[in-house]
């Protein structure tokens, strides 16, 4: 199995075995590429995977960050990709010539965990991914819900502040949460911080003009720059008012954060949770937990594979 | 059968038959009453309608603005009402002695709708019910959600303003859609627009001492005076809001709007889809109708007498 986890600004491939160990693992950047490179590096992933797999691939499952629309397998549209209106399914089926399986990033993160990381044995459970976009899946009542046409769960364009910034790509709105806390978010607000505190570490960084990415605020925070500290601590307050409304909505047993934004660990999870109990209503809030992701930027690749083993599956059971 | 609609302010009780027709209505306030007053008030008016009833009563169904664990049909807590904590279904069981079904009351107008209102064939639909709380209900894939123990979809405490108003009653958050655009903070924002427009008809409606609630301001903007008209406006926006939110997360086919301000109607769906159409992903907003609620304030009820007839019938079932 290939499970492919197409990111904001990158893809992640791996060759995973059917108890879900990734035998193999690929990265391509597709920054600031067209649809159609987009699509050459997609399928030049997947067929460098193949051609160095050890058996015979059966199926490629792909995690992609847009609306699907499941009747069909395309997608209608992404915030932070030229895939509006794209026969994604059909297309990457026919210039790889194998069985595949197409649906939104945040739903197989959250089918990963649920199957097989922190979320087993919850059936009631909210997954989000903080990435350079916010992604998030809903399990609902042990299953995947997805909408009416399979391209719900987008919590990362719930407003959570009416008057807030504009939100990024091709969402039309602002205050969006993903215009708050995502890891382009992060940055802005790394930035703002390092001006206004030169003399820290991070001041020096943005001085030394190195580029304010989570990575190396994560880095500057767990070093204990206060500046970087901070950063962290208002982005996770955002996300813990974003996982207020969660709880609110869903009555979840579990929130699950993953996404790369989460190197931050218990630095991040900390004012989040501090933020959900300021908040949610008081029984629902004693009722959930919030954790790591267990497979932490790699549930997405893994709930792909997971997509197109569960899809192989109903195929034979219909034959 | 009968249906009992306990909102925030006032209960509204029914004798309804089993094909959904409100034979005979009945209200009380229970506006100031502690949590044993409120249980009598409740008692009080089902025995009423069971005496005048012209043939004997079945069963009765409750719906009530608060978090409900339906392991044991118990109150957890309710934002505006002292229902922290009690057995409500055991204890009018008790005292009726009849059967007795309870559920939130937002679910219930959800279930009304969706059997025999605005939502017949919506199998993705969200109910928002503005009352002097906002209460709501999930339809998912042709089901009432109702979260890990039942006391999920409180749509009204999602936060749309970071920074906004503390909420009301026992809600710890700020800035909940509730805070913003309940029938409370009409009045709230009717009273703060009349000191700002002496020369209106709301305007001088404050001078002359009456109270600016919900149905007020409703006829003086039906009647044309700018400032009430602006009132109305500005929370049909704020609802517009929400309803992006609801649409990005459910991709619903349908949202039903009821509870008593929408007395105001298309006045204020109309700033709503407007404000929808600017915030919400394209290709989800495409897909959706936002429609007022068939069964308007009476939702409720006609959901909680939905409530008790599949109760008795699941229970013939298992006999």
């Amino acid at each position: 199995m290939i499970g492919v986890d197409i990111g904001g600004s990158k893809l992640a491939a791996g060759l995973v075995d059917d108890r879900l160990r990734i035998i193999k693992r690929l990265q391509r950047s597709m920054r600031g590429q067209d649809t159609a490179a987009l699509l050459d590096t997609v399928a030049g992933a997947v067929a460098e995977l193949v051609s160095t797999a050890p058996r015979e691939v059966a199926a490629v499952g792909f995690g992609i960050p847009s609306l699907i629309d499941r009747r069909s397998a395309a997608s209608l549209m992404a915030v932070n990709l030229p895939l509006k209106d794209v026969r994604f399914g059909a297309l990457m089926s026919e210039r790889l010539g194998l069985p595949v399986f197409v649906d939104n990033d945040g739903n197989l993160a959250a089918l990963a965990e649920h199957r097989a990381g922190a979320g087993v044995g919850s059936d009631h459970m909210v997954l989000i991914g903080l990435g350079s976009g916010i992604s998030s899946g809903l399990i609902l009542g042990g299953e995947l819900y997805r909408g009416a046409i399979g391209a719900g769960a987008e919590l990362g364009h719930m407003v959570i502040d009416l008057n807030g910034p504009p939100c990024q790509g091709n969402c039309p709105n602002h205050g969006c949460f993903e215009s708050l806390a995502s890891g382009t978010a992060l940055a802005r607000e790394a930035r703002a911080a390092a001006a206004a505190a030169p003399d820290t570490a991070l001041g020096r960084a943005l001085r030394d003009g190195r580029e304010l990415d989570g990575p190396l605020v994560t880095e500057l925070a767990y070093d204990g720059d206060r500046a970087a500290r901070g950063v962290i601590e208002l982005i996770g307050v955002r996300v813990g008012v974003a996982i207020a409304n969660i709880v609110n909505i869903f009555n979840p047993q579990l929130v699950v954060v993953g996404g790369g934004v989460m190197g931050a660990g218990e630095m991040l999870l900390e004012p989040a949770r501090a933020e959900l109990a300021r908040r949610a209503l008081p029984p629902l809030c004693k009722l959930v937990r919030v954790e790591a992701a267990a497979f932490a930027h790699e549930a997405g690749m893994v709930g792909a594979a997971v997509l197109a083993l569960d899809g192989l599956a109903a195929r034979e059971v219909r034959l």
